[in-house]
């Protein structure tokens, strides 16, 4: 007997419901996932987010950490790491278990049906390894995204899962890929923007886009388009704000909803970033 | 607008019509898995099994050696590993990261749309920490499995997906726990044995149980579980091979249809098990 399309596809009715509701997808850097109580924190505020939500992370410190331990150098350029096949094995140890299990647990334990994915995971991110740089550099295992399979992501929060995913994918030939993690976020946004109304979130250490990093007072508000090329020119925005905000405008101009950069404790404050 | 419940649930019609047709559930140990060559002729074959299939995984081996390289003691008693928090961390890096996502992307590579899981994901898998034995051995997060949620494999399958099962879980309250591979094998089977016919190949370096273990020509093609008592009584059968025949039983009692034990390039023969 064949009793394979007997069960029932358990299709969330809870959320359909929600009309006009926000689907929030949350990215968190290193240094919040990797600092117990901070993620204790964060975590605690990912579960009050109503709707269904996607939590994105890193994990560069804890791989930077490991490679040490085991006499591995590690070597950035451009605020990306160069991951020959020695640092992948890094990367998807830290990044694809370590990290990603040890949120699914904490989400588990909080009520959350968490499920840890990278994009090699169902085939959901597409990339392709990047190619030598016209100055010659290589960065091995490292991969630029060409898109995510937002039907697939609909699939799983329609049947109430929350995907927690880790900043990997694979080049469809066998090997896994190293992703920047904020590019992983806006991709993983953009995919289901066509589908769902789309809040992104930046989340990291500090309140949101300041003038002065060492003066939370002094916290932008709301940037543009326009306002962040002149904020850039003159010195304000710098290093690896400058690829988060663009990965935001990207997010934007595909048609993500909102887009904010904020802190662990705040997910509805912080600097607010439109066209 | 709300959009969420505009989507298509995909059922994945070719497998529905499959009267009488098996689900397969194969396990590899570490040996296999942790050997690039032996684990790309274990992939081959998998991809050749008709119908929904799940592929459960160890990776002891490689835990050891990263274990090794950081220093830190690896202690077994009776076969399974003592699991303290440094160690926690290290099989969650090597089995729920380097080894699952490595076998993740070789699937995808051969076009089979596997997600990589522990218990922890979607809550798959429960268990419980061991207690501390009344010898007073403390296994540390190690876990005894309380079973797993049949039906949501279910609907994984349904939906076309191929689960690759890392042996670990959490405890419900944030940690993650070490799971025995043949036991994961074994409850993933009976719990999926209710909606469908399951077939449970225990996979490993021999051609499957000997009398001698180094004579392939000593094969017994058919162990019953009276015979199981004799041979083990007569010491043909020993150490490690007697909880993967308690589990292979345990899986026949519970509903599983058919198991056997064999290796990597035999899938349909090696030696069948029997209540």
């Amino acid at each position: 007997m064949n009793k394979y399309s007997s069960a029932q596809i358990d299709t969330a009715p809870s959320l359909t419901g929600r009309a006009g509701g926000e689907s929030s997808i949350i990215k968190v850097g290193g240094a919040v996932v990797e600092d117990p109580v901070q993620l204790s924190i964060l975590l605690d505020e990912f579960v009050k987010i109503e709707g269904p939500k996607v939590l994105v992370h890193g994990g560069g410190r804890t791989a930077t950490n490991l490679a040490k331990q085991l006499g591995i150098e590690s070597k950035m350029v451009g605020g990306r790491r160069i991951t020959d096949a020695e640092t992948l094995r890094i990367v998807t140890m830290v990044y694809g278990g370590l990290v990603n299990k040890n949120i699914v647990a904490q989400l588990q334990a909080r009520g959350v049906n968490a499920l840890g994915l990278t994009g090699a995971d169902m085939n959901i991110v597409h990339a392709h390894r990047r190619p030598i740089t016209p100055e010659g550099i290589d960065f091995g295992f490292v991969g630029d995204v060409d898109g995510a399979d937002g039907a697939k992501l609909l699939q799983l929060l329609q049947m109430g899962i929350t995907p927690v995913i880790a900043p990997l994918t694979h080049d469809g030939q066998g090997h896994m890929l190293n992703i920047n993690a904020d590019t992983m976020a806006q991709t993983v946004a953009t995919s289901l923007s066509s589908s769902l109304s789309i809040a992104l979130t930046y989340c990291f250490e500090l309140p949101g886009v300041l003038r002065d990093p060492a003066d939370p007072s002094t916290l932008i508000s709301h940037i543009t388009e326009s306002d962040f090329q002149a904020l850039v020119a003159d010195g304000t925005i710098s290093g690896g704000m400058i690829p988060k905000l663009e990965n935001a405008f990207a997010a934007l101009r595909a048609g993500v909803s909102s887009v904010r950069i904020t802190n662990i404790s705040n997910l509805q404050g912080g600097t607010i970033i439109t066209l």
